[in-house]
């Protein structure tokens, strides 16, 4: 990559790669997740019924990613329970922001210019988890891309997956809607991460892993800024991905269908499917699937909650 | 088995134990899966809303088996992503039977001469998939005849078996319903096998693997056959089951419990349970399970439903 | 512990870490755990409807701890099938509860002095289940306290943490009630041995094995007594809980905080998450959780339901 190179950010982005993501970028991750859990609708009166679905749901805000591609793996998911530190670390924090006296460590954080940055770093430790997933992959399966940016977007994004199960531990169900229905902004970032890192992982993508995770890290970083700055929940890839869609996935309405150039019996399946049960369910997602849902995946959303 | 070669059937046995299922058997296992799962009530409003979890929810329909039988075996039940070339089939196919322009691919698939020849090709992969699970399971238990018989079972009614979980996939919840209160016929047929092949394995039987495998395919592709072109979605095990079920488990009915000869106690408890929540759902099942649960395994039932 | 060898317990504590389980107290644990099932709402018609739904309905209340431990250390859940006595065993036991003419021994067992003696005998072998979860887990993390203490909670306590699953198989689904929100007696317990036999195992807690084993199994086997002598449900831990719980997760209530001396920004928050849509269930299951849960883990509690 000569033009990194010119620009001298060659130092930089080695300077990025060897950055040890603990304790201050952990405990910013762990701290931000925790509060984007206590702002979930009914997390606060769970938190008084039972201190200990609480914690354990905390735990799945922070570590579902590892949870996630231990299982997928067939790696045991309590793994992140052996890292007495991290657990430790977490687990204070998860103390301090719901039940800290005065509720204070809620109240700072809360204070947005701390908050952008606390989100910042929180997105930093996105590349970093995404590789980790991505490299543990190529460990087992080698040429395995599909496995690979599996892995990485578990791992990555492990919180939002794992999020109907996260809310059960609390009580809440909400079968019609989750991250696959209607994904999140952090969702969709992570998902591209995991196939970026996962093309160099195995070369077709001709870049320096430092370099790679140089330019990945500015780019979420930049762009969860933005976000939060201009109060936007409007991704940066609204537009390819509807480019995306209307090319492949438009290709044959059902009212093209009803057009009839084609046998009847194509025609009885087809409006058999339009009045079902699920699709009011998936229509009502749309609705109110994407603020909980953005929240769901251990993302700050009080700016953006203050604007609507 | 003299009596098979006396009718010469060994050579027969011996080219089906050769034949491969790759590719065009496979194919049609796909093509069927998804079709069956087109056909599910909201699925095609899923497709338009959310292609990803349409594509993910269509390889559970294809893969199911493999993921559920990796989680019971501690294998991990991404797997089946690192074989690319059946991912990219599959793949392929989900794209043709929901996406492809005036939905031709779906609507040829859908005429019945050629329906009833795929579903016949998908029966055959059954065998094999039964095989393959209970020959896995033999590698790590030696002597586990019931954990045979669980897996072999897993691998080749999978997708079925986990439906539960593949709706929540597309925002659909049925919890009153699942392939365990109410078996469809391909999961019966499928556990039939499995006990089958376990015991051949174990030498309790007293076949060759190969004329085994030739009884239970010309069997399953039969019954199948007959199932579609009768359009009947009466099993062949009907009066075996009722017989088995009137002399091991209509011993004690609950009204024989209220002729009284014991104590209050028990009229008590089992006069509780009468009244109780879930019985209301479990007869629902009875009514609305069976239709959604033919299909909910993979299975082809638009000549049943036609009749219906 | 000389203060045990005066009261000369430490041959008492041999004879007991040399007690095999097999088979009177399996039988114990097996008779009494489905038992329980037997009396959870609906579980009667399921029998009916379906008896394999039932039949592992039942397996999932003996060996639940084992698949539940094993999922968590990525070990075969299917191990329990292994062990084709065990399940021969429990199979034998789920037939003569459910099916047996005249339910005779459904209703001999439900007399309280054989209850009694049944359920003190299931207690007894929580102490051996919980210390295997911990030796099992030590065995894979060597220094992994917390890793420890999960895998010997879930070992012993099983039935329960995956009730929610248990009853899935069975067509109920309470998502709104589940024993982390309200954690049952047996839960508590075994949590508790769980953390003293991890400490032991740990050396932190100065102990030798087999006193602990003596100790906590007379503690369970007399306060599972009392409790279903006395009729009572209060846990003897009661006064200690609400002592741990005034002192660390009462510091901030949200009232507090509405006397203001915090910013808006944080009262919005607390008040948006007060009116909440989970909030209502979870004080729904405060009402409802106890009972159903209370018999949910393979817990006879037919003398208290007589009670209230």
């Amino acid at each position: 990559m000569d033009l990194l190179e010119v620009f001298a950010l060659d130092e930089l982005s080695h300077g990025l790669a060897n950055l040890s993501m603990f304790p201050y970028f952990e405990m910013a991750h762990y701290i931000v997740s925790i509060m984007a859990l206590r702002e979930q609708p009914g997390a606060q009166d769970v938190s008084r019924v039972s201190p200990i679905a609480c914690w354990f749901s905390s735990m799945l805000y922070c570590f579902g990613g590892a949870v996630l591609s231990g299982i997928m793996l067939a790696e045991p998911p309590v793994a992140p329970l052996s890292n007495s530190t991290s657990v430790l670390l977490a687990s204070v924090t998860w103390y301090l922001v719901f039940y800290c006296p005065m509720d204070l460590v809620y109240c700072c954080a809360a204070l947005w210019p701390l908050r952008l940055l606390l989100s910042a770093m929180k997105e930093v430790t996105r590349t970093w988890k995404v590789l980790g997933g991505v490299t543990q992959a190529h460990g087992k399966y080698k040429d395995g891309l599909l496995v690979m940016i599996a892995i990485g977007w578990a791992r990555g994004a492990g919180g939002g997956l794992i999020s109907n199960f996260e809310q059960l531990v609390r009580g809440v169900w909400k079968p019609e809607t989750n991250e696959l229905l209607k994904m999140s902004y952090p969702t969709k970032i992570t998902l591209i991460g995991a196939v970026l890192f996962a093309l160099q992982q195995t070369h077709y993508l001709p870049l320096k892993k430092h370099h790679l995770m140089l330019i990945y890290t500015i780019f979420t970083v930049a762009n969860k800024s933005r976000m939060m700055l201009t109060g936007s929940s409007t991704s940066p890839f609204t537009s390819i991905e509807s480019a995306i869609y209307k090319t492949l996935f438009a290709g044959h309405s059902p009212y093209a269908v009803l057009t009839g150039e084609i046998t009847p019996s194509c025609i009885e399946n087809v409006a058999s499917n339009r009045k079902s049960t699920s699709s009011s369910s998936v229509k009502e997602s749309k609705q109110n699937g994407s603020a909980e849902q953005r929240a769901a995946n251990g993302e700050s959303s009080s700016l953006k909650d203050k604007e609507e």
